[in-house]
């Protein structure tokens, strides 16, 4: 039951994408909880577009007072929901930047692409903006740090973020297709080193450098 | 207007705040849209806290759908929209970190601390999750790329994220209050040299160094 609309400019880039088992992330549209997403991501995009004093707010908001009000009810203990989260098919589907069911995630979705590399494309609106009609510098960061996790685990390398550098070559547009890509170059002992970029109608916005490092007790294949 | 809950530990961190004119981003609450936000950000932490097979998603599916409707028709288009979000007292209400009016950011509300720091405290929850009950490496690092702009606008210095390099230390816990703090070092023409860090429980969880680069048409006082 995928229902992700993949746009056509997606396709052509996607050249290596053979099926849905080449997603490196969680796929769109498989969790009741991504439509719910899906609607909670419309809503903050509209209310980015919407004046203060809008007359329709105050209601609106009573609304979504009721709908909280609801769903905390109904809500399980955090710790409960934790460990539920972890289990089922290996990737997050509640991560902030790659989960479909979390409404803060755009979702970036990532696949496996040529020479080790991964990438996905996104198209980021006004909730996102950093400078004017740019990506927030801190959104970038994000979507890099994520694709670099997503590469380690492509590469069955995986670490906790130690180091992280982003350099901004130019701004990253707002409402405009952007490829978030990575690959691990090597790995050395726990010690995984990765890079990614985001690239702009063929031109890269942002570059990123991390050094990752596998906890101990993982099962890493050194 | 205000309305935002000052928890107590803030207070005794908050030695230097004297009122609401020491606030260096968005006053929450004194816009409408603020509290519309804090209504999607209790229905975000909810959702994060429930299954996806839950009976009573599909339903509130339906009405955040009908809810996403009814805003789309009323939105303006994105670039008078861009406009309007500029104005005013020179803050960003909408930014994806800091702005109350923004459902993504927690917000992250900052204030002058001693010998040209800048702080806040914040506290995420399960929606800001990336390693297990540990806010995501991405999400510290956006914190952090804000929280170095904040301390850039509060020397008088602003400049565009030209570089950021984040050091994670250890993880940064989710559902306890975290000190996001920053400086600027120093300024040479254009560049901008920043500093900051989180902090939970008095030890740092991680660190940021920031080059920025102010544009050629900035007033920058210099």
């Amino acid at each position: 039951m995928v229902t992700w609309n993949i746009p056509d400019s997606r396709k052509e880039l996607s050249r290596y994408y053979t099926g849905a088992e080449t997603y490196l992330t969680a796929v769109p549209g498989e969790s009741p909880l991504d439509d719910t997403a899906n609607q909670l991501r419309r809503i903050v995009e509209a209310l980015s577009l919407t004046t203060p004093d809008a007359a329709h707010i105050p209601l609106t908001t009573e609304r979504l007072r009721d709908i909280a009000d609801e769903l905390e009810r109904y809500a399980e203990p955090a710790t409960d929901r934790l460990l539920g989260m972890w289990e089922g098919d290996g990737v997050v589907r509640h991560d902030p930047v790659t989960g479909p069911e979390n409404t803060l995630a755009p979702p970036l979705v990532m696949h496996v692409a040529e020479d080790g590399w991964v990438e996905g494309e996104v198209t980021l609106g006004l909730p996102y903006q950093g400078p004017p009609a740019a990506v927030h510098g801190g959104i970038c960061a994000a979507l890099l740090d994520a694709a670099l996790a997503v590469a380690n685990h492509r590469a069955g390398n995986n670490g906790m973020t130690a180091r992280l550098e982003i350099r901004y070559q130019r701004p990253t547009p707002l409402y405009r297709p952007v490829i978030v890509r990575a690959k691990q170059l090597r790995h050395e002992g726990r010690k995984r080193f990765t890079v990614g970029e985001i690239v702009v109608d063929g031109e890269v916005s942002a570059t990123a450098e991390g050094l990752f490092i596998a906890r101990r007790t993982s099962v890493a294949a050194e």
